[in-house]
């Protein structure tokens, strides 16, 4: 198995210095492959490799070019490591030369992950045009608001222009109605320029269910695994190796290529892999090559619903090595605290005790029972740094799930929208805004999607009215195919100058400003910290420490006035 | 979830002090839980308990008496942890007080797993009888043969009075038809009392295809994961907790009440588990714990598959704490080294090369990439000792799987067995023998079952016919339902005082005598170790060393004399 080049992108058509074209194809089991110019309607053969990969460089491609691949002198598909897809997920590839992006961020340097204070952004809803570029114009804003990492959701080509981005089938290609690759190339550079880091959301557990045509060149999936969306990634059988250089590829490429600073790694729970080295070991391995050559670092995020400490972990202590990794169980606490009912996956969650338990221990469930899971679950973290969770009181899932996809701004009062913040800012963890928390934005963030496969469409369209027929919540759940529900999950930014969202904007500034400027809440050190909570007073009060300084924070969770004492622990 | 009480056996029905019986069973979705006895037609009802356990005590069963489990007032089913089944799986389950015998090994002490060799028995055909009381007659036979470990193949109760035992369905139930559980226990005392410590292969990946009643009782499979034979146990999945003390009381059966030395487990890369604590460190666990109070000590051996050595490396890195592994690779290597053609299994090792690179390394994939699997296998086992390794030139599973379960003894001529022999013993690994090997039995070893659901009778033949169709072998496959394709792999007892036999034996007491005098040789040291191999002469210098001792190992795989010089390292 041919190592991989982590210089540069190794599959689909690259070019070289010399302006040719460097055309590399995973396909072990096809007998001819050629790769079909829609310029001119010419085809030229590849020649065969080691291990599966096919190869060619030629001097008749161009940039700007489009092609399909022909595999076994009949079937056409598009490249599985495309970099754009201009006429979407059916339709041909284009060739791009990646590299030709001019750069003015030579000064940028990663922000250490201790002092990222991140917010989520889905492109497609975050500003009216939905574009990279209209995003750029928003970049002085969130400057200003005073967080430092912008994390984008999913930008993988997928059906339609309407997406959380999780459909995504094209793991190499930027979503072409975003702006493409160039586009985002030049919303990092932007955000750079800003001093913002970028975390990119990529998905690695699983191809979205329109215009994968991945099984036609190769085992990309097993059946020794199923999951949610069936059979899984083949990460560890027969041919497994290709689909890890893809991902691997894939992942090299966003930190080298576009500069991304950070990935996000989706539900890498669902990822299975059972071999000796797992996938996000070698992803890791590769990063830190990688960081070596360019001396640019690069962190690791995964979200990860196993309070398994073995994924971020350090390798010689048996980990994977992930620098960090999201805590939906602060959020759930969090949430209950602030009187969301104890339905679904809330069901496992106390308030104000769990909250307090995740304050100390990260994980809610370290070993005891959960009844919603019906297991035992998860370890302690004792050993973790502070760094490595993520905590937040929304997030584009837990607000989107709800059938009306509601904020926290339509669910709770402002009062207790601030304290939801202020507990999320004071955690010894990273914070995280979901896009539009910090004015109070009175849109939903709802389930859309755009299949042009009608059976899908409607097959999504039924599987979302099923999933709430069991709250029996009131109302319909809005329509995911209808254009109106992407339209209604978008960001209003005239309410930013407008009351109560100046006020709460205001607030976030504030609260940012603090968690940057105390050490006492900027140190991510969970030893020098202590909570004491009642129960049924609804009260929390967190200690947070720091040589000399300490901070703390009251927090009733209660619609009363309450009177609590604290000792001031600090010399 | 109960902590298990390791002092007892928790599962299934147990007489404390009081001569009383204490029944448990797990079954979380049952309304309802009755115990039936057959003596009296009565009906005792189980009390609910935490978890899905169902409990109850009482002086209404003795041993000996006949039950069956009544779920919801309307299906009975043997116990899940049925000690006997007298009338095999489907009848009823059988109580009995497994604390009972009178064991007679007060002074066994088990032996250091370094000084392990070991000698793999099937009870059905070791002996004419098939049973554990004759097998108690072979001991001295054994003892003076010099071994000092017997490896008895899995007698959880199957279907039928023919196995090779890896159909059992009743995982606490010794096979009747061997004796059952007090036989068992007598057998284990008369081997400790010949000095002799004994392994217990079980099987903890899946149950066999005929009287699995245990759907019916709880969900003790998931379809997260599909193996060989189906959904796996369910390990991780919801509701797994039941199971895992199911094993992990199974586990802590045999050691406590039955006074086994070492488990064998059986195909371990077939379990399933990414949970943060897998199902074989909590056994280790388990296991270290219950030698803590016993002052026993128990060796963990697993077959494993995957060349990873996150199974046998210690917790503090990261590893599951397995104390050894079977290495197949080995085999493999010696085998094609002894002239076996380089079909299936065998395709991915060269001859000489290989050998010699196990010799060093343990593992002959430990990265490179195996066509045989299609991807890159294994990783370095640098860091573990000699004392980790199981090594043979045969054993049930590489005999049996040939069509007509030739042993070597059929295959190569009497020199190259004693050569095979040697390279095994002269390894700074484990040795194991497989029954009969050591004088050269000339009988096969077949694969046979008595499984009597005529129709999966029918698809067990048609699989094992459909099995050796590609390899296009001369001959058919023995029928495995027909009684003389298990009495033709019987040992012939006879045989051990005519020649070639009886010299084949003297050759094997001597090899197994200077391995066990020669601390070269017998301490396992993988650092003083060197190897000389070339390919073309198919020979390998083996050198081992001791301190001042040193011993040099000339191996000729050809069949030609060859000259060979050999420098002596040792001062």
């Amino acid at each position: 198995m041919n190592a991989l080049d982590i210089r540069t992108r190794n599959l689909g058509v690259n070019f070289n210095r010399d302006g040719h074209a460097n055309v590399l194809l995973w396909a072990p089991k096809a007998d001819l492959v050629e790769i079909f110019l829609l310029k001119d309607d010419s085809r030229i053969p590849l020649q065969k490799k080691k291990y599966g990969y096919w190869s060619l460089e030629t001097n008749a491609i161009e940039p700007g070019d489009e092609y399909l691949f022909i595999l076994n002198e009949k079937d056409r598909f598009p490249d599985p490591a495309s970099l754009a897809q201009p006429s979407g997920v059916h339709g041909a590839s284009e060739a791009i030369d990646i590299k030709s992006y001019k750069w003015t961020d030579i000064e940028w340097k990663n922000i250490p992950l201790k002092d990222y204070i991140t917010y989520e952004v889905h492109v497609g809803t975050f500003t009216d045009e939905g574009t990279f570029a209209a995003m750029i114009e928003k970049l002085d804003y969130l400057a200003d608001l005073g967080i430092t990492a912008v994390e984008i959701m999913p930008v993988a080509q997928f059906s339609g222009e309407r997406n959380w981005g999780y459909d995504g089938v094209f793991p190499f290609s930027v979503q072409n109605s975003y702006g493409g690759a160039h586009g985002l190339q030049q919303l990092v550079d932007a955000c750079h320029n800003k001093g913002l880091a970028v975390i990119l959301d990529v998905v690695y557990n699983h191809i979205g269910p329109e215009g994968n045509h991945l099984e036609n060149f190769a085992p990309y999936f097993t059946d020794k695994y199923n999951t949610p969306w069936g059979n899984a990634i083949n990460f560890d059988d027969a041919w497994c190796d290709g689909v890890r250089e893809y991902f691997s590829d894939n992942a090299m490429m966003w930190f080298r290529d576009f500069h991304i600073d950070a990935l996000r790694m989706d539900a890498i729970h669902a990822i299975k892999d059972f071999g000796p080295v797992h996938i996000l070991q070698e992803i890791k391995q590769d990063t830190d090559m990688l960081a070596q050559q360019t001396g640019r670092s690069h962190h690791l995020i995964v979200e990860l619903d196993l309070n398994d400490t073995r994924f971020i972990n350090p390798s010689d202590k048996g980990g994977f090595g992930m620098d960090a990794q999201w805590i939906d169980e602060f959020h759930h606490a969090l949430r209950v605290s602030s009187g969301q009912p104890k339905t679904g996956y809330y069901s496992d969650f106390d308030a104000i005790t769990s909250l307090a338990k995740s304050y100390e221990d990260a994980y809610v469930y370290d070993g005891a029972y959960s009844d919603h899971r019906k297991k035992k679950f998860g370890m302690k973290a004792s050993e973790n740094t502070g760094q490595q969770f993520v905590v937040f009181s929304q997030n584009h899932d837990h607000v989107g799930n709800r059938m009306l996809g509601e904020r926290t701004s339509q669910l709770i009062s402002a009062e207790m929208q601030k304290l939801l913040a202020g507990a999320v800012m004071a955690s010894p963890y990273l914070p995280m805004l979901f896009m539009g928390e910090e004015y109070g934005e009175t849109n939903p963030f709802q389930y859309f999607v755009s299949h042009t496969d009608p059976e899908l469409a409607e097959a999504v369209r039924k599987g979302r009215k099923k999933e709430f027929e069991a709250f029996h919540v009131e109302g319909e759940a809005p329509d995911p195919m209808a254009e109106e529900t992407f339209t209604n999950s978008k960001l209003q930014w005239d309410l930013i100058n407008k009351e109560p969202h100046e006020t709460m904007l205001g607030y976030y500034k504030k609260l940012i400003s603090i968690r940057k400027e105390q050490p006492a809440l900027s140190v991510l050190n969970r030893k020098d910290l202590s909570v004491e909570s009642d129960e049924k007073q609804q009260t929390i009060i967190l200690h947070r420490q720091y040589k000399m300084q300490e901070v703390i924070c009251f927090m009733n969770f209660s619609n009363e006035p309450r009177e609590v004492t604290a000792s001031i622990y600090a010399p």
